[in-house]
């Protein structure tokens, strides 16, 4: 029986691994960290869990979690984790990091766009980018996990084969994409009230949304893993692993790899859950429907959590609430010679809690889909 | 493993009782009944399900399909499985129904209220009133259950140990009661659209809604239950199980049992899940908070799914959405001497998919949470 | 052009008093009060008045504004207006409170159910309590208005005549109030958060919400105007102006007027306005529909704002969103002799803003819909 | 006094000419069309109405009302218009055409993309495109308007004068749209129940939607009407109405003006009412803040109906409901060099019947605003 920790676990991210956890077969929680209530009955934070879990909020000694447990999950706020994190703790147990200190390999890059110094350089080497699907075989050696943001999960595997095999233009990327309100997190903030939220709908952070260098810094990767493909550029990797060229960059003095610019721009949604990613790029050729399936169906056909759609069939998120999925699906414009791909997932589940499970999973050898095989709830 | 049928399976409860069985041990669903969308692929009805589950929608044969499953769950319009069912059905397999058909014992009433001539009375007397909490023992030996009404539901459970125990009196209980819109099913009516139930709350069926009488019949039936207590009616049975107390007023020709009159208003809330019940009745002597939890207790406190709130905790639909949990508590009103009891439950979970599985459970021997132990989904 | 300062301008009441005076012909705001933007631009508080106020928020010097303004608004918390109210305010202008400050002539009531101390209590006597409908001779000739709150207005409007008439038993009366959102007003708290409101309902403040006595109280007087009616009550007062009987009694040291106790229960509506009263009691006597109408129509048929809708149509909040109007029903239900009532309205006009610029043109002699002949805004 | 007739006033944008008229002081409605509930009260129909509107519903004989009506507002589907329209017809009065009927010059195109017959080819030369500000001297004297369509008016006057002023590149525009539901119709589809669109985020109609070759073809004028500018294009017009351009066109054998290409994904968003459009495109050469404010500025600073919002502060739709403002604002990506433009409109509004109400005041030469001053409804 795996014991897992959880840093920030009142917190809607945090509660959600909760209640994953709750059915996995090998896997107990021996620990439910809260910054802002310690001392109080976890299920008079979240009332769902009355009856359910019988655990009191406790608080974030990682050093003290480190030894009690076999994995840590660290649902914090950005700068947490790197302010605390030290070798005996990852020594001790494994860390899957849902905030993003350790997802940027560009240390630049992370200070420029979030505005805080780093505080623990030494590990954004080691630490593996922890899209599963992507980078499979470095999950299952880490010690350290950098859970991706949810609007990058739906971004980067919407675009994913189109990158890699370069059949887009990647200077003409336009990602705009559409959340729920839980993204926003569960602090008492007047924009995010009800009455503000409901009703409405808007652009946030438009050119400035830290996840944005994010996607940029994994596309990067994908296109030098398309190595033989036709393209300008200088390709030389042919890794099937993306985390792997990231660190030959890295270690190349080149940490962000091959620059890939996009605009993207988040948009608040009035409903609870889920991720609707809207891309756009130029096709770099032209391209039927079927070569286009193709390169889709290279990477993701045995990939369970990864349903592209049949054709013409566009991804709703009500389709994906409360599970693991990401729906994806393509349409091209002729003419325009652009394509149109839609992402759609839960970003609670996909996009944070059910990824890291999922992470946990590959590390610790178990199916990859333990405790992650709830349909979506629908309605 | 239990073959399991649904007739029914492209409405929202029998989506929600594939949703279940998909995540049930010893059940597989070996028809997905539809009558509008035979042939069709399941998961082109319900996107949800795609790549989860990998079948076209067959056609209502109840006969064909009582020959290739254990367990037939028909969710259905009122008064079709009565104009179908018979003896070689029921002899080939267990029925749970969750259409009105054979909830109401008293066939005048269900004629009365549902305004249709009903076709199969022969099977009234056997058909065992599915509120598992209440007739459990009856339920396990059932060839035919009439699996109970959403509202239904929310109203007996939160009233039953106050009825039986003749706390309250009878004829001052008000049910207010509050649902969520797959409540109304899925057929395409203008009432229904998105622009027109948004945004806004209504009472609806004012004093004429169907599950009022049924509502009334179980509450007589608990009334009788409370021999022994204080009362001036004349109580005669102290079953532990309802039905059975029904069953022998049926046989004495007094199909309805003692009569109960209520005042039962449905409103239509702009959520897609949850009822919420407040329910109001006079206190027939003073008594204490301790008095009534220790009524409460009595019934309820080894029931996994039933969870009487920590005092001064109200319940809230949010904290049982996609669960099979009916959360209950109540305050009482010094000043008027009333006491104030909610109930809250998910209309598709325990009001109805999740109540018709463990039914299931219940009959063919199985552990009775099996496939029911989700946890609430918030947010 | 009458000259109106808003104390509390920024909360949603206070902006929904701009949103009405902006059209009304004979007023002219003078003054956008703020306890926490002053300096800023109003709106940048309310993106929806860019290009249209032109105005910074002010802070609460009421003692200044009663200078400059013919009628200030007070929408304010409790025991703000009591803190700080003075004759010579009351000398310069008019003053028209949206809090519950002078609202209850009993202040044992006020300070048990508020759990504050009153501060001027000697203005209690002479504050009209707004309810345009039922006081409107006392309106006229008031410096003081205290408005009555949203729930109240919903509550008292659906039962008046049938209490007035002693047309129901006043010990048996339910309520049951349904809310949007915008009544728990726009301060950053946890439980207003939209995930939070979202996707669920629940009752609170059970037997404790502070519009209870309210209800009462109005109630009561309106139930010493029936004089010559059935009852066993020593009935006393035959005035129109229900104002003026609590006056009498406040005078007789009866302040509460004759007692009446309800259950009142709130409950809180994923949707941004509306309020829907259900509301139950026990008929005195037989009654028919034409009976029970007759004293619908006996009080409401010339009022404006007061819609008895036809029979068998239930109101429903969606109808009055945005507008000024009140809708109301019922249902008789012969087998328990019980009335069931709706009323519904927009908890920011009818229930604050607009009853409070209908008190105004009261007071200042104006037609009494000026500004407030806005239709319903569906969908 | 203006007459006017409504053919489809039982459809939302129909009911929403209603509201909008009521308070209109130069107009009055003399006929309520309806398909649907011919002899029925209006009001039964939208209860918001009660005791507003006292009328029944009329048929769809546009002959007859056009003797008894000033102007007719047609708010019906595809089609209709075009197959009663006569010259009889518009000598008698003028019409206001809510559907795309007239809103594209190049026939060919309008049956391409709405696949039916044109059947009234003969007035598309004249029908002027009735965006108020962009070709105001143009509507005064029309006798035929094409009340352009939602999406269409927010990407349009988004664009607008970045096009005309040659500062992008018009073949990198995206537009990425996103509506309430309301723009879906009242009519009772499964896909636009409740439960089907709440919680929830698609696109639709990708690379198809109707609305693209609208927003191309006036962007297309827009585009000729900037002679002068730089650019490769061979541009002749300098026209300030960009219909007169479009007419030149239409008279040189060239209707759809110059080609503009653009991608247009209009999404289904759960709310009632709203549009966001987000888009994107290249910039012709570095531009500021300043440059591109001042272009906005140069076409928009008089008009009363759009707010450029100040720098920083991006459009939401809750801030322009039930009014007829358009917001709008942009910011420059200088990593990308692309510009991204959001529009939020009313739908029905601006987007519909505010907007054909604003013509009405242009053809009768009253003032603009008349009728269309309400502040939007927050929240």
């Amino acid at each position: 029986m795996i014991k897992a920790g959880i840093i920030g676990s009142t917190g809607y991210a945090g509660q959600e691994i909760v209640r994953i956890l709750l059915g996995h077969k090998d896997a107990e929680i021996v620990w439910y960290g809260s910054h802002s209530y310690v001392g109080e009955d976890y299920s008079s934070v979240y009332g769902n869990m009355f009856n359910i879990v019988d655990a009191k909020c406790l608080d974030d000694n990682l050093d003290e979690l480190s030894k009690q447990a076999d994995v840590i999950f660290t649902a914090t706020p950005q700068g947490y984790l790197a302010g605390v994190l030290n070798d005996e703790i990852l020594n001790n147990c494994k860390v899957i990091d849902l905030s993003a200190d350790f997802r940027l390999k560009d240390v630049d890059v992370y200070e420029k766009w979030y505005k805080i110094e780093h505080k623990a350089k030494q590990y954004l080497g080691e630490a593996v980018y922890g899209l599963c699907e992507l980078n499979r075989e470095s999950i299952k050696n880490a010690r350290l996990i950098a859970n991706p943001g949810c609007y990058t999960t739906t971004s980067i595997l919407s675009l994913y084969p189109l990158v890699r095999e370069h059949m887009i233009d990647v200077d003409t990327i336009v990602v705009d994409a559409k959340s729920g309100t839980s993204g926003a997190g569960r602090s008492a903030k007047l924009a995010n009230l009800y009455c503000e939220v409901n009703e409405s709908i808007k652009a946030y952070g438009v050119t400035t949304h830290r996840h944005t260098p994010e996607i940029e810094e994994q596309l990067g990767y994908a296109f030098l893993a398309g190595a033989g493909n036709v393209s300008g550029k200088n390709v030389e990797y042919a890794d099937a692993d993306i985390f792997s060229i990231g660190q030959k960059e890295l270690e190349a003095g080149n940490p962000g790899g091959d620059p890939v610019l996009i605009n993207f721009t988040p948009h608040l949604v009035p409903m609870n859950r889920g991720i609707l990613a809207t891309c756009y790029a130029k096709l770099s050729d032209k391209y039927s429907y079927d070569d286009i399936k193709a390169a889709y169906d290279k990477y993701y056909k045995d990939e369970q959590f990864i349903r592209v759609l049949k054709k013409g069939v566009m991804p709703e998120t009500r389709w994906v609430e409360g599970s693991n999925y990401v729906d994806i699906n393509f349409v091209i414009d002729e003419r325009t010679n652009r394509i149109v791909v839609c992402g759609a997932l839960d970003n609670m589940v996909k996009g944070a809690a059910g990824q890291a499970v999922q992470n946990m999973n590959l590390i610790f050898g178990l199916p990859e889909n333990e405790g992650l095989l709830m349909p979506p709830v629908f309605p």
